[in-house]
């Protein structure tokens, strides 16, 4: 055991204390990255170029081997990559694993492999951690190694570090989330140049901000997969994102940004959840949130995560939520936290047990509406229809806006199904 | 060692584990709290009632004495307290004190004392930190104990732990904060009502959001410490506050507000310091920021912190900068992270030896200032003593404002001083 001045305690075999840290010899650690594409090249980069940094918090980190089908020639860490995945199983010198593939196989399979041959393993892939995330744990607990995800939910932002190590003296409340940068971009541009949806994807995928497949960011299923982590997270069981009511931003229009002006407010995807009595609520959609919010702060492809709890009140987490620096600088945060703790089974995670998500129906919201025709028109059925409602005038030809009181959602979708001349809903 | 299931891995003596987690016997915890104000009955609140969230992250952590020199008759925790500190420091039970009575003494020898006799130490006493940190981190570290202050800067806002834990493989170039919730209640107050600061002060104090002897909060004293203290965490040297230039909101007025408008900006008391050449350069003073500017999410009381690093880029830490429970809030969070780490110094400090701060003058800052009489009329001697200039016109009778390029704060307050009819300046 060796305490150097100053900084972390770390477990070591050889310690050469001198007073110029760079020189310190402290926890030396080989590690392998699984996949070179952006994310993992960013792995490398990060620990390669800033192993510095990373030793003054205790950790000499390298890496060994990088993992992928392809060759590399001319890279400057071609010589580290290998085709062979047991190549880097069998080797006991390296003791993290960095899966940076993508999806749910050979990912799996890989992450079980390594933990059940004693070697911890971090991740950006919120497709495996949503999927299959309990079954890791399990695999990791037993093998008294770890399995950290930081990187899986809002990018940089360490969002989930934050719930499991900071605020472990609050009942946390309610999380709302703006956890995609591709929305989050859209909606942006959409709010700043008045544009309209299919203009700004198109633009989107133009500079490399959205994929010529958008589908999973648009339709909202990227940050409904982060949530489902989030809920998992804070129940302490798996949350099935498939249950979660998901709502993209492709109906929303430049139009419903005038509306949303006028109520002082703005529209994001927001992907959020609270505790209720039975168990959680969630749902992904486009909410008009107030432009006070500090959430709001999130803007262009910059996320943020607004968590409430009971001492602390409101706390906001922000930062690039994608990208392949900041992406990577999360799973390299995680490394060290694994280097810091080999031998340690210490990381939180969830059961296989499903935790009750409430029906969407049951769910409370104050909606805005938009409808063809004129407010005097029509006030008289839609109180009768949707108890109290308020206009909203954004002086738009040939239809109006309104909002209602707090109402189920069940009781809203069936006035707002009934109803002639709509034309669109967002919830506040 | 017991590993439960998605639970953290926690060293316990006895271990019964149920599916319940909450009659799950986890690492058993007695602290002890010094102090029994604000924030000291803040820590026995946030123990006690949420004993069952704590005990869910694996500890269970009760409060066995509250130090305090009055009684407290009536009170549901009267039969807790204390007046004689050996009392506490002769309990081997004890293994945490949350030190809550602010000042250098009796706290630092109480401290001092605590980590001596084994017991870890976390504390909101930022004065303390940042006049004595580096003797009690080397007295922490001598004893294996471990000494937490998370609470110390920003309240609530996990800061301290996010540059010690999570952004481990980030270059931190520079950080800024809003560090003080009463001047930052001053400032968002001026600038919604459009009032002066006098009148808004003497409010405040009503309200119980100033002190009546404000000084330390109004003149950035507070600010200071605080900002200290990040310096010294991210240099790993002790960084003197009193060296770090200081200036607090008593010059700002309404008027500032206005011109701040007129350039998409508003006025925040900024705790700011960067990486340079040579070592840190520190300082506190207004700054008229983009009202895009992220940090601007701070409103009221909430505080936050933005840090720029190599890999992540901008990231922001958001929440209440102080107040009993988020404080407190922060203090528990603390010592739940000291007693997963019993017998296991890893707490992360600095040395006793002093960080290199750049002397302010050669700071780089552009500057707004206002000014007696025409813009028209004095262009040209602006131009000589500033450089490049550009008015400021916010139709305010008899005087006007301008901005300057980037200059030498050096520079900048030898024009400054030389001007005739100078009124104010404020640093963008």
């Amino acid at each position: 055991m060796c305490l150097h001045a100053g900084f972390f305690y770390v477990k070591i075999k050889n310690c050469v204390c001198t007073k110029q840290y760079r020189k310190r010899v402290t926890v030396m650690i080989k590690a392998a990255v699984l996949g070179y594409g952006t994310v993992g090249s960013g792995i490398v980069s990060v620990i390669e170029n800033n192993a510095d940094v990373i030793a003054a918090h205790g950790v000499d980190m390298h890496v060994k081997y990088i993992l992928d089908l392809r060759d590399f020639p001319g890279d400057p860490f071609e010589k580290l990559v290998v085709h062979d995945f047991d190549q880097i199983l069998n080797d006991d010198e390296v003791k993290i694993v960095c899966e940076a593939m993508g999806g749910t196989e050979p990912a799996f399979t890989f992450s079980k492999k390594a933990m059940e041959a004693g070697k911890s393993v971090c991740t950006s892939n919120k497709e495996l951690v949503a999927e299959k995330g309990a079954e890791l744990m399990e695999i990791a607990k037993k093998n008294n190694v770890n399995y950290l995800f930081e990187a899986s939910v809002g990018g940089g932002i360490p969002i989930l570090r934050t719930l499991n190590d900071a605020l472990t003296a609050e009942r946390i409340e309610s999380i709302q989330g703006i956890l995609n940068g591709t929305t989050n971009y859209i909606l942006t541009k959409m709010e700043k140049e008045g544009a309209d949806f299919d203009a700004v994807l198109k633009e989107a995928q133009e500079k490399g901000y959205a994929e010529r497949n958008p589908e999973a960011d648009i339709e909202g299923y990227d940050a409904c997969r982060k949530i489902a982590i989030i809920v998992s997270l804070i129940s302490h069981k798996r949350a099935d994102w498939e249950q979660i009511h998901t709502e993209g931003i492709t109906k929303i229009s430049s139009v419903d940004f005038k509306y949303a002006h006028k109520l002082g407010r703005t529209i994001k995807l927001i992907a959020a959840c609270h505790k209720t009595e039975k168990g959680y609520a969630a749902i992904v959609s486009p909410r008009m949130i107030d432009k006070e919010n500090p959430i709001n702060c999130a803007q262009g492809v910059f996320n943020a995560v607004l968590v409430h709890s009971d001492m602390l009140d409101d706390s906001l987490y922000y930062g690039r939520g994608a990208g392949k620096l900041p992406t990577a600088s999360a799973v390299v945060g995680d490394a060290v936290e694994l280097a810091r703790h080999l031998g340690d089974h210490f990381s939180a995670g969830w059961s296989a047990e499903e935790v009750a998500l409430d029906p969407v129906e049951d769910s409370e919201f104050e909606y805005f509406v938009r409808c063809k025709g004129a407010f005097s028109d029509n006030e008289a059925a839609l109180k009768a229809a949707f108890g109290s409602v308020k206009p909203v005038d954004a002086s738009e030809a040939g239809e109006f806006g309104f909002t209602t009181s707090l109402m189920k959602e069940g009781s809203f979708m069936n006035a707002y199904n009934a109803l002639d001349g709509k034309l669109n809903y967002i919830r506040l």
